[in-house]
């Protein structure tokens, strides 16, 4: 009976075009979070569990309570293949919410990793899966099931919003949220960028100077900059 | 043209009605985050910049980017009397996005305080106003004004996510944030549990315990609490 | 049926002689944990909620489960006259384990402050009795009451270890453990600490350089230091 | 003639039953923290420093001082075969206490690894012998030897309390302290563990949920969760 | 015999016209960081111990090593009325380095303040004289004397570079540190930017937006500003 | 026309001997960094972006401002082979100041590496190329091309002073940082100290103790340790 979004479970959440996803899991993070303007990232206190690790997926969300990992259960529930599950925490906390037998229970619906607020723990295993988790913290510390949180409501993981629905794109480099209505916009910005880019690092790579291919030298001599010797 | 809420100004933003403003400003932060069930709270490292602030009010949402407080000054001319001021950014930053300055013009507005998930400086002037802030940090640091960010688009502050006219309550125990939908139906939360609390407080301070008057025994021992001696 | 100290309340716990206690509390943190040979200090982040905060007494100790404060209020019942609840947590918390009820039972009690490596809210309150606290943050969060701890064990707080019925004594400086076996011996110690430090600060006040008072030019120059222009 | 456990060295230890110690070592550090009912862990800041990093011994102990690494030469003739170092410090510092040569000399001794409350250095070699090492830090900083610290007393490490021959698994998900008394207990509660686990990942694996496979619809309903499409 | 900095006392240093310091000291760090151009400022970790400290100077520099306060007292002797003694560390550390013995001693010479990237103690103590200290902690935790440092070599403090003979400008937004070559210089600057912000306070406090008063409404729109409704 | 060291660029810098820097390559950052005396270390937040990265080369360095990297476009056209890029910023940023296409343009100018106190982003790319950079965060989070910094100005970064020209030594355990006029210096001493260590390495793989090797007993003893069973 509570005033807001806690204690509860939305079964049905809108889910984009998948051909949008698929098209944005060609590009990296950083691509992806320039193409939207460079919003939508969460901090870089968010690492993956090992290295090379890289997902993309539509977010089952969930809004956990410190030390407990109740939540974590309801959400398997609501995994479609195609989907990463992201948690944020009512406070901060680096307990394992997750481990090896969610990640089973995960794979095996569907999820395509996992992006917590929190720690994991049985690193090990999931890098053997390998089943990939940008975390917080990686620790053994177990967690109870006795209080409520909520799933599939918009939850703030590691300072960026994530609404259920939206799609999450991690690798190496962090974890960008794309809001579902603008997927696919955001792939072709992303798109056009790439291919912008594939011309620019040829140029770079036979000499030519950032200074020059950007056109910077005017803008630096009109702000100010001098060189000496 | 971008596609995200990026270079924006909403102008009319809806506000809930004053007197349950008027209300909630009558409890703690504690009290109100306890009527919500414990959600809607910025991270502890909001600090008041002096001891015994205190601040109720509406919701102007800011985001900025990281060293530059341009969009500080487009929210100036977005604030009405009883506004708070709310502002994130695209990435952590401690620098001084609001001092002295900023703070005169806020006023003059009719601005009950500022809420900052960067830096603040002048605290000594703005202390003597007195103009409260909540801010992670104090630095003298300067920003520049070169980049859009938005003005009333939901923001993620300090963690907590804050739509343009929720009611923000902060004071010396940290910073709690009210949905405006449910903005009287918290406050009437608050009040029954403030009512309810002046009782247990008396007993509290006649000598009964808390495992008494809250009948905790039989559930400690359910849970296998065993005393020794 | 824990294999260790936890769901374990100690009833009867040795209390160290109570002129120790009264002689050690006429010192600051630093002479006392100087006199020990610098070792019993918790962290720095330790920090008392209001300016002038002085406190001395014994531990009643807690084992905090992160975001729950049960075993707080199960602390309450076992303190004495005199005592200081010292609680540590199973994982890093700034959750507000403490506040304004628990303060006025505590204090009902006899408790002449609490150290705590979580959080505390109401710190208005608290100042005004005056409660002191000593806690790593300052937080409305609430907290729930389902997972077991302990009252009464060796718990690490803020990386001291604490046992109960040792002597902590905290100030603006931070919060020291002395153990009870050696209470009167550190108090005697640190009385001729301070005995020796009036007339120290007396021939420093006139102008008398440390390098001289401590003799430390010939070790300096021993060492190798050298003097240029 | 310190008062305290300070310039101290203890020669003859307890330790556990080697059969304990072995039969722990085949469990996961995550496995063996649940066992003990979910206390004893070393906090997540303790990190291994290479992938895969693995060690299960009993606990030889040091107390550090800042900046000194005086008391890690004291430990290494203490060190028996099967033994692991843990050093703790009396206050905050990541300098690198340990490296190459003391590796060499503890691998010599029969040490099956290091836990340091500071910093460590000369990581590509220690990775290469390989000697494990879980730190707080990876750090060049060299150290002084200069102010007695103690061996084989209590010491507090990354918040975790150690008495010298504990028993201490670390793995990727962090460090465990197992008190010698109850070894071969939490061993046999970490085996029934185990040996459940296996039939319930083959249960999630087959998309069985934890909501069922737990019982946890009853309970979550019971605490009021509601689903909604 | 270093082939460095350390180990090394320099004994003439050259300080700036006093005139200099003494037009500096009327203004804010905030000013004067901003007359300088945006650089020279301490993080803002630096906190000074007491609600107004305030303090200009020129700079004694100090190399500290970790838990280590010998060349505070080396400093000491070097101190001419109107110093500030700035410490910085060869690693990260808050032990308390300095207290009530040498704030006597460092009165009695003339300072005006410590600035130190470590802990400092007897705060309450130093808060009575008053003598301003900014640092990165408060700790009770004593220091051994054991290991050289440098005296009025160039240091790093809270990551600025200060060099024996800077104007150093303490208040309760930071610590600025201005060269001593451009002291008069930036005294200027900052005269004339105090001068000019009267005028704009006042006209803010009349309402005015910042928005008109800097003529920002164009370059916003330029740079694709867009209100909505 | 800014009074102090900003909105410069220096283009010709003094570079170490190349056999001074092509000596000291041959050292990992340990042994130089005690060569030294045991100082110039970067602070051990700042870690290579792949395991076994190394570099040694002469700085070119910037001034970046916070979330802008157009000083890092400046900064490659002063590259010569053999340098490392080495970034200080003015204020604390966790922001992808540098990537793929700098890092190809950087690779193109001859550049080893570089040593950046803020983000990097396409990580995955550098490590491929390879191409090491060691910083304080890995972070997609783009920047701006806005406001001057200068290229070539002493800076700190990390908490180390580096001077243009000054050799930076990076690998697995961290940067250092040799002063250009002491290189040559500074390999001779690090050769000896590293001629030095293989024969004590043998001693200690013997079973020798470093408290026999090192003389340590005596002194021990004098400082008061006592050995107990």
């Amino acid at each position: 009976m509570s005033m807001n979004n806690l204690g509860i479970v939305k079964r049905n959440i809108e889910r984009p075009d998948v051909r949008a996803v698929a098209h944005l899991a060609q590009f990296g993070s950083a691509t992806v979070h320039e193409a939207m303007g460079r919003i939508g990232l969460m901090k870089p206190y968010m690492r993956p569990i090992y290295v090379g690790a890289q997902a993309c997926g539509t977010a089952v969300t969930v809004l956990l309570q410190p030390g407990d990992n109740w939540m974590m259960h309801v959400a398997a529930e609501q995994i479609q293949p195609g989907d990463i599950v992201v948690a944020g925490c009512t406070s901060e906390s680096t307990d394992g919410f997750f481990g090896d037998l969610l990640a089973t229970s995960s794979l095996a619906r569907g999820a395509r990793g996992v992006g917590i607020d929190g720690g994991v723990r049985d690193v090990k295993d999931l890098s053997a899966m390998p089943f990939p988790v940008w975390s917080r913290a990686i620790s053994s510390k177990g967690t109870v099931k006795g209080t409520l949180g909520s799933v599939n409501v918009p939850v703030v993981c590691a300072g960026a919003l994530v609404n259920p629905g939206d799609v999450v794109l991690a690798d190496d480099d962090g974890v960008v949220v794309v809001p579902a209505a603008i997927a696919q916009q955001v792939a072709d910005a992303a798109q056009a960028r790439q291919d912008n880019e594939a011309a620019k690092r040829a140029k770079l790579a036979e000499g030519v100077l950032g200074l020059d291919m950007y056109d910077m030298r005017g803008p630096l001599e009109k702000a100010g900059l001098r060189y000496i010797d």
